[in-house]
């Protein structure tokens, strides 16, 4: 006997509400976008985040190695404890000491840093309840969140600071219902690294409202000469930091889905039931692949530094050029970065008069110059652009040479020549910081 | 300025209602029992359903060797597209061609199972709608969807049927609420296989009643000679099928996290709205590792009969062994299975009046003798337990011998005595089928 009313008569199957309102806001904003390019020139995008799409950048020869030989190993493919296998959580746990103490139980596998933050982001909070992330800010943050309901509130980060958190926006978007705060350092999309003394400014306010952190340390380690990485984890007295990082970015191999959390809880104040919760959420899928997990502490121990130096030097090279070069685009105001693999690009809109947002400068840009560059949107933060620092150097002075060929073909000078001038000088002060590095001499 | 009525004066971060109800019930059963071993026998657990555990079960050659090829190849790194690269999702199609016309845009990859699991149902379901699973089932659908407030209600399998669906029960337990039927076949933990005229009447029910199907088919073609295993979606006339299916179990890699969602919409039905919203789900984590969806159209291609007819043909020796050992056993019956990897058993409690349910039993074997086999209510069916079929014959032996040897110390007989004859009677009828198999004689 059925307990149903009535048969339903015809077929109606409906997407959860997970389903419908988990989106892509890059996705469906470039999908929207009319980026047909010129036929006659070789389209260059600048705006994939992935450090492997050219080429050019690859893992060194020890994390292939240390992979070939987890192959050959009968413990590499069975399944994992859902946390991850006790050797590459005491691998982690040694590798990121930087952060502070870490002792294996405090770290939990995940696939891919996306992985660990949806596990951090849903343990947190509830429906209802929100995170802070920056504003601009990296979209999977929405992604992850609001199909669950949990709502993503942003604090403003300062253009002329170097991307510093506007500290007094920060302190009042927190509210009763704020369960975390994001601090994406190094940033992706901005590039910027905080020193000490600005990373204890977020923790006081942290402290005082009784919030903890939830750090996107994807990037750690990733800056720029004469810039410094800290943990903001290292520098807590009390706020509990939950801190996302993986093997992504760093080792160039961000489709190996290799992630982490690190529970950092100084005084005890998450105490069992945060750990139990990550714990559980663990078990959903039951940990990343085991042949990186079993090759994972010979990849932490065995990278060279120089691999690292490498590469960081090559990136930081990119953005020396593509700074020099748009710097002298018209009616562009390019901010150096410190770290990363990005540069944020303002466009002057009072200065191309024949575009209303920054999307029809973009499409446009395509189908003359096919240049293509993430519009600031993506990040929630119009009349800018991004672009990617890690495609070879001959298609990024190209690239940057056509932008600034687009650029002096749309701009229109007028009364508002002053501001531009002005642009100039204050991206010259940040141009000075990054030439007293020894490196650039 | 603040918007916080009031600073909050302690600490107290707490939990998430997904992260406190996302469980895992085998692991609370375990955790919460008294499981020490007889130090003078060596350890036998029967409950492990890793087919890698022991060593004994290995992937083939062909598998590794693609893998091997895949780390060479610059194109393994990167980000994939988040439902997988095309060449893997091609691969995935033509293998799955038993299953109907299966188009790559059919196919979402996941990182394992479990994950195709969590996409679909919470594709499908809203908090308070509900999900039938077979009882006894796995219990991996509990952990997904308790969190999210998606109920799991239960239909009956009928172990005198060889773990027949219970059709009445399965309509009956249909409400206005119920978004699907999962289907599990061929089964874990009963290792059960539906014929075309059982999957007939199940399609059936699902039609009649408009609910979509979930076709958990991870142990497709795990079966034993005499039986063929039919794919539920490849009858569909009507009924959408969603199939979940993965490397996991029959390639022996169950820690390689390679999964897939394959979507079956004769009528289209499920239109556009589920399929953007598993492509939506499938964002998150941006899809599984690289390096093995780069291999997987050489492991799907040249993976040779030979091994999976081998695999299949030890498991299925395993069976045979377990089942005519145990059947001497008094007080139990084994119900002998017709594919995966498992066999449950009945415990006939009656016949054991010193254990009040089946953890004392289970505990008190694990003391004495050294086996440790997963309690039937790991899977809603107290009463019984599950042993693995995939640990080494002489060790199966062994843990068969001193099972038996348990029961004979512990039971008690009484007028009850029929009961168990008639018992055997009805696991002989299985036998029969099992034995008029080629390959046995």
């Amino acid at each position: 006997m059925s307990r149903r009313t009535r048969s339903r008569q015809e077929w109606e199957v409906c997407a959860s509400t997970l389903a419908r309102k988990t989106t892509n806001l890059i996705r469906r904003i470039v999908e929207n976008l009319q980026v047909e390019p010129n036929p006659n020139k070789e389209l260059i995008a600048l705006s994939i985040g992935d450090p492997t799409t050219f080429g050019n950048l690859n893992p060194p020869e020890q994390v292939l190695q240390a992979v070939r030989d987890s192959i050959e190993l009968n413990t590499s493919r069975g399944y994992a404890p859902s946390k991850g296998h006790y050797e590459a959580r005491v691998a982690v746990a040694k590798y990121s000491a930087h952060q502070g103490n870490v002792h294996p139980d405090d770290v939990i596998l995940s696939s891919g840093c996306s992985h660990a933050i949806e596990m951090v982001i849903t343990a947190l909070a509830d429906c209802g309840q929100n995170v802070l992330i920056p504003r601009p800010g990296f979209s999977i943050y929405q992604t992850l969140a609001e199909g669950m309901g949990i709502v993503i509130k942003h604090y403003n980060l300062l253009p002329d600071e170097q991307w510093k958190v506007d500290l007094d926006d920060l302190e009042s978007q927190i509210d009763d219902d704020t369960v975390a705060i994001v601090v994406i350092n190094p940033s992706n999309p901005c590039g910027s690294v905080y020193d000490k003394d600005h990373l204890n400014e977020i923790l006081d306010i942290a402290s005082r409202n009784r919030v903890p952190i939830i750090a996107d340390e994807i990037y750690e380690h990733f800056i720029f000469s004469g810039n410094k990485f800290t943990a903001i984890s290292s520098l807590s007295q009390d706020v509990p930091v939950l801190t996302c990082g993986g093997l992504t970015k760093r080792f160039l191999v961000p489709g190996w889905r290799m992630g982490w959390v690190i529970i950092h809880d100084r005084n005890n104040i998450l105490g069992k039931e945060i750990r139990q919760g990550l714990s559980n959420l663990s078990m959903k899928i039951l940990g990343p692949n085991t042949l990186i997990q079993r090759a994972l502490p010979a990849i932490l121990e065995y990278t060279p530094q120089s691999f690292f130096d490498d590469v960081l030097l090559f990136i930081e090279d990119q953005a020396k050029l593509a700074f020099e070069e748009l710097r002298h685009a018209p009616g562009l105001r390019p901010i150096m970065p410190q770290g990363a693999m990005y540069m944020m690009i303002e466009i002057k809109l009072s200065n191309f008069p024949e575009f209303s947002n920054e999307f029809e400068f973009i499409e446009c840009m395509v189908s003359e110059q096919s240049v293509f560059c993430l519009p600031g949107t993506c990040f929630d933060y119009p009349n800018f652009m991004r672009i990617v620092l890690t495609i070879p150097e001959d298609k990024m002075r190209e690239a940057c040479q056509r932008i600034v060929l687009f650029c002096k073909e749309h701009v229109v000078f007028s009364e508002k020549r002053k501001d531009i001038e002005e642009d100039v000088s204050i991206t010259t002060d940040v141009q000075v910081i990054c030439d007293n590095d020894a490196r650039v001499a």
